[in-house]
């Protein structure tokens, strides 16, 4: 299998024209060049990107805007969120380090991958995080938390050209599938929280955001497969509408024959 | 020997107050303070530096300006100099993750030790770099080498940050709940297989196996908690029974309802 093109860089609800611009810069900087845009803030184009991109246009004239991030990751396999607290989900939790690691060896594999970064204001939400398959996060003093937006991207980006340039590797296991790409997987969360919805499992309503994350994350840390997924929605029908049918039609006969009795 | 404080950060003729607030800032994250400012282009203090520090005002407060390189590296024992280019001299080329490895033994065993960074336009004569032990080189792409300066400093500041930090695991991880045992999750697996064998999931039956294999393996190696185990029962309950029971309960309501107007 041929090696897939370097990390994606996905930023999302990004403010400031000028930090989109700078992070660009290195991407230009550390060979990356796939850069998404989910909802920047002061729509785009923007010419003060380009501004503060010292040259580094292409990244920028390539850039995809999307209105969401499930659309933004819909082609990739592997989505790393970057935050600057532990979350309370299950990802795993990587060091930049280990992260690149980790992106580096799916790249040789030929998997999509991409880096995930929230706005310079709020970070990420949790319902965002809970779209990826696992968590970065930059060990910065605690005493000084305010990284800016393009230095989270520099340093990761650099930690990814260091796999690049280093070449330590981790032996890839060939044997393994890949993951399923965002999509499929968006697809079997949607499909399982509607039949949950529709079991009324989700109680008490103002729970539902956060098992929701818990349920998301506990599944897409796996990196299922195309043909897991397929399995697991499989399941969810199965058990939903299979078993249903059986038990409607067994109270459906039930109740045809309590009527002929009452009949009788 | 007590170890020394970390490395001081020394900005060789620099040009942009915003990009000495923005070394500020790298510096404050990842746990550097000492900031030395030789022959800084616009004098010194500049208001724009501290409003561009975003907070990490500490630096800059206690900013040394020096009139020459040799009064600014004075008082230390040893100076690695970042440069985007192998330079005609004799000093040893580090990687920003050697040259942190060897600042960090050195503090270890109390040296005082700083990294040296040139201006924005022109870098490093090659007379400054003769004044350091070493060189310090960051992994840039050839097509574009046009690092910023606050950038430079934020990937060997990170790289010291690192040194220090070097038992990530032990502090990212905690937040991370331990794997459920094998006994939780076989009784999920039977759970599941129990509810999908009433729902006539596994179908031709001599597939049944291999179909159980990839089921649990899929869950399995997600590693799923104790807590998200019985999530997981909960949903497999609410799919198989409770959307069962909406069913059954509205079947039993349209047979009763038709027995009703049998009746009638």
């Amino acid at each position: 299998m041929s090696a897939a093109p370097p990390p994606c860089i996905i930023l999302n609800e990004p403010q400031l024209a000028e930090n989109i611009g700078a992070v660009a810069r290195v991407m230009a900087n550390f060979g990356l060049h796939d850069l998404r845009l989910v909802r920047p803030r002061d729509g785009w184009p923007q010419a003060r990107a380009w501004a503060s991109a010292s040259g580094a246009d292409w990244p920028l004239d390539n850039a995809r805007v999307c209105q969401s991030l499930e659309k933004a990751t819909a082609d990739l396999t592997w989505v790393i969120a970057t935050t600057a607290r532990p979350r309370e989900t299950q990802l795993p939790v990587h060091t930049p380090r280990q992260a690149a690691a980790d992106l580096s060896a799916r790249v040789a594999a030929g998997q999509a991958v991409g880096l995930l970064f929230g706005g310079e204001r709020a970070g990420l939400e949790t319902a965002d995080i809970a779209l990826c398959q696992a968590i970065v996060t930059i060990p910065i003093d605690e005493r000084f938390r305010s990284l800016n937006l393009a230095q989270a991207v520099a340093i990761n980006a650099y930690e990814w050209r260091m796999t690049v340039f280093d070449q330590p590797r981790a032996a890839f296991d060939h044997n393994l599938a890949p993951p399923a790409g965002q999509a499929a997987m968006l697809g079997l969360y949607e499909h399982l929280e509607r039949e949950l919805d529709e079991a009324g499992f989700f109680h008490p309503p103002e729970k539902r955001p956060s098992m929701i994350v818990n349920l998301r994350s506990a599944l897409g840390r796996g990196g299922l497969t195309e043909q897991e997924v397929r399995t697991f929605r499989g399941v969810v029908t199965a058990l939903s509408k299979g078993r249903g049918r059986v038990l409607a039609k067994r109270a459906a006969a039930l109740a045809a024959e309590q009527a002929a009795n009452q009949k009788d």
